[in-house]
């Protein structure tokens, strides 16, 4: 029956044993072999195929293995299946598998169905950290943009720290708030959260430990725990941070660093008063710690300008300086800057060549014409003034509608309000509940693993009327789901 | 004496170790106990001080390790030092520690000054991968930079995936090239650059198995050596990656995936012929083993159109398409694209908001209008014409300078020539005295560690005059450092 004319090609660079392997396939596929055939036995075989024993051993133990073939003790090896499920081999890559081994962690699944659903006009958006359109100055933007085709000098590459005007304009904005920075401090990113994407994978190792209010807006972000950074979240009080707890857990042998937001904290919305400024300082400079200053809602003032930056007063260079013009003009440019010691600038240049060889020559023209037009500081009062009725909107509505179930405080800035609810209700069931009807909220315990009693308004986005409807809604839905 | 009248404060958040440590400095930095003072005996300060004789010891054996307390074997324990240096904690924190420490490998030290070296206008730049800024269409882009006014929606953030009606002309766009995407399986990108790095983050264990071609632009990058994934360089002959030795090495295991350049190679210029493209195809399949596809150079053919792209005829969903705007029209507006499975793409979307809130607005509507527009097939038209006269004017030029010193092979498309020096020569050397000379070149080792006979040199960046000079005074360089 077995008149094998075939040998394996030893001039392929196809292992011998694949070849063997694709030859007794084919043969099953095609009928030649059908099942329970027995083979020749194994010394036969490797003489018909030119081959020593141990290869072909290897192809006979792989074809079992894929359940083709089977080894029936003392009896030598016989055909076993010849279906065209097992023959074939599949064709589809498992991908789930290599999304699933990726390094990086997914996003918390509420932060996917945030990022999802806030593209779906008929949801009431009570939770989310970004201006109202109204509040964008779309016009005065577009008058802008049609000037960067009278600008704009290349179309290349960009330096790697980014468009030298716009470093320029950004070092004269940051000394009106007291910071003492020369462009070649100054990085430009693509946002303030790729500063922090650029901090930590160019300033730490994997391990090292991130002193942070708790809650944070960090800890809504995967990428540090991504790299198994050690959060420590330590209390605040309503004059900021506590700078007790860090002095007391810091063991100064390893990396660590503090990451802080001191201006309209997300998302308590506290302001760092000017002593525990000066005590966060004082606590830095003992401790060698370095800090992380998040900036990003400084400007967002409504009752008096906070104080100065942490930076402003950091003689030292312990202070890493993140600024944004996502939360005072628009998230779309895609504009963020770090100012710190030159070396860390560099380093983390390096690394955003690495990531994207630099930001939007667009957008950066686009922000430094901005800055340059003086048209910021309108923009800014503007803002000022509209947070602040929608602010008062907002605890008004509150006052109506939460009084018996949450407590609250008054934020003097920034965009929200951090609701603690009398009675603990499951964040995912009214984060859902509350999708469900058409409300978009931000869970405390994306902040937190442990605020399940807390939620992150926001008042900067939704209109008037939709978010007194909304609030007015989500009372309803708290009430039902504390008495479920 | 000692008439010790302070003991720490056990209410003080600050460890009593550290209290007592703060205390003795103080008292030797006032002078209070001068150098050679001998300290009480243990049991007697602890007493003191009120703690237990373990936390007195913590708090000595870090003084001694400071070196301001020194411990005489039977004789007790001495102050050592009090030079204030000493006394006096470092008040900076060591930056550099933070920057050695960092996740990510620095860039190669020739390609750090490549990117610094480029903004100096006196370089004459030999290997740059860039259009010449004649053959980006300004006055074209400022015209449609000018009616982004008329066209943006939202200065807000973008949906995960991009702008969808950039999605939805780059589906068009790359339907001409055989590839059938709908928006909902293509990601915008801040350039091809960042596809790769959320490949890298996004689907990948540490430590994966990348097969990519031996020399490849990828191993000039430090992105997946950061995160420790194995590089198995495969050979190349002139019709592109060769891949048996990929069958040979490919362990089925574990995770692993091809990364190619099919088109106008970087830094080699081969084409991947037709047929290699089918092996290629037939391996994945027969391999189960991905395909990253990075395709930006595609477009710049200079002889004939090349064959249609692996995922034109990828049926199973195993390759990964990478697409950019950088090499054909403008790197400044950072706009490239993934195209891949559905799942796949969820999960690079995800990561890329975890990285920077997606590509700045403007640029997705600059991009999204010149595809619209029309105006691409003009400028690719424009710039197929201008590369072929400049690859011929290079070869004419190695013809004249570099036949006795080199070989070479004539580019169907793309920026680059891979020259081959007949001798070796240190390519740290050649940089620097190139560099010295003001010429900016990419040594070829920067693409594979090996290759220390080789030159990246790309036709597409410098002016003719230029190229011509700065090719001969490179050549009389090279004769140089072979006969030093
Ligand atoms: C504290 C803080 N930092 C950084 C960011 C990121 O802002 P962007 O990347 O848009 O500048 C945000 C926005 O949500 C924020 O709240
Ligand atoms: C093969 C290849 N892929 C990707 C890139 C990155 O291009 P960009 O990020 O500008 O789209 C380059 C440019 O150097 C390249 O040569």
């Amino acid at each position: 029956m077995f008149s094998i004319d075939w040998r394996p090609n030893k001039k392929d660079r196809m292992p011998l044993h694949i070849q063997i392997m694709e030859y007794i396939k084919s043969k099953i596929y095609s009928g030649d072999w059908p099942v329970n055939t027995k083979l020749p036995p194994q010394r036969e075989l490797a003489h018909i195929f030119h081959v020593n024993r141990s290869t072909l051993a290897t192809a006979l133990a792989e074809l079992i293995a894929d359940g083709l073939l089977k080894s029936k003790i003392g009896s030598g090896i016989w055909v076993a299946n010849n279906t065209w499920s097992v023959l074939a081999s599949p064709k589809q890559v498992d991908w789930n598998h290599y999304v699933d081994s990726g390094i990086c962690l997914p996003n918390f699944p509420a932060i996917q169905e945030i990022n999802r659903s806030e593209f779906n006009p008929a949801n009431i958006r009570l939770g989310t950290g970004e201006l109202s359109p109204d509040l964008i100055p779309s016009a005065e933007l577009k008058s802008i943009i049609s000037k960067i085709p009278d600008k704009i000098q290349s179309f290349g590459y960009e330096e790697a720290k980014g468009l030298l005007y716009l470093r320029q304009q950004i070092s004269q904005y940051v000394r009106d708030l007291g910071i003492n920075a020369s462009p070649a401090s100054i990085l430009i990113v693509s946002g303030a959260l790729q500063a922090l994407q650029l901090i930590c994978f160019g300033l730490l190792p994997k391990g090292a430990n991130i002193f942070l209010e708790k809650p944070s807006y960090l800890s809504s972000l995967k990428l540090f725990q991504s790299m198994s950074m050690q959060f420590h979240g330590i209390p605040m009080d309503n004059e900021g941070i506590e700078p007790a707890p860090i002095r007391y857990q810091n063991k100064r042998q390893s990396t660590s660093l503090l990451y802080t937001i001191p201006c309209f904290h997300n998302p308590t919305g506290i302001l760092m008063t000017k002593q525990r400024r000066q005590d966060v300082l004082a606590l830095s400079q003992q401790e060698l710690l370095p800090i992380i200053e998040d900036d990003v809602y400084r400007e967002l003032w409504i009752d008096a300008p906070p104080p100065a930056p942490l930076k402003a007063r950091d003689q030292d260079g312990r202070v890493i300086y993140i600024g944004s013009l996502s939360k005072s003009l628009s998230p779309g440019l895609r504009i963020g800057w770090i100012i710190g010691p030159e070396p860390v600038i560099e380093r983390l240049a390096d690394i955003k060549m690495q990531n994207d060889y630099g930001s939007s020559s667009l957008s950066q023209w686009a922000a430094a014409e901005w800055l340059a037009s003086g048209l910021h500081q309108n923009q800014l009062r503007k803002v000022r003034a509209e947070l602040r009725i929608r602010r008062d909107f907002a605890l008004e509505a509150l006052n109506m509608y939460f009084s018996d179930i949450a407590t609250w405080t008054i934020p003097q800035g920034g965009f929200y309000i951090w609701l603690k609810l009398i009675h603990p209700v499951s964040m995912q069931k009214l984060f859902k509940t509350a999708l469900d009807n058409g409300l978009l909220i931000n869970p405390g315990n994306i902040y937190d693993a442990l605020a399940n009693h807390h939620l992150r308004l926001s008042y900067s986005y939704a209109a008037l009327p939709d978010m007194k409807q909304g609030l007015s809604r989500l009372a309803t839905i708290i009430h039902k789901l504390e008495h479920a």
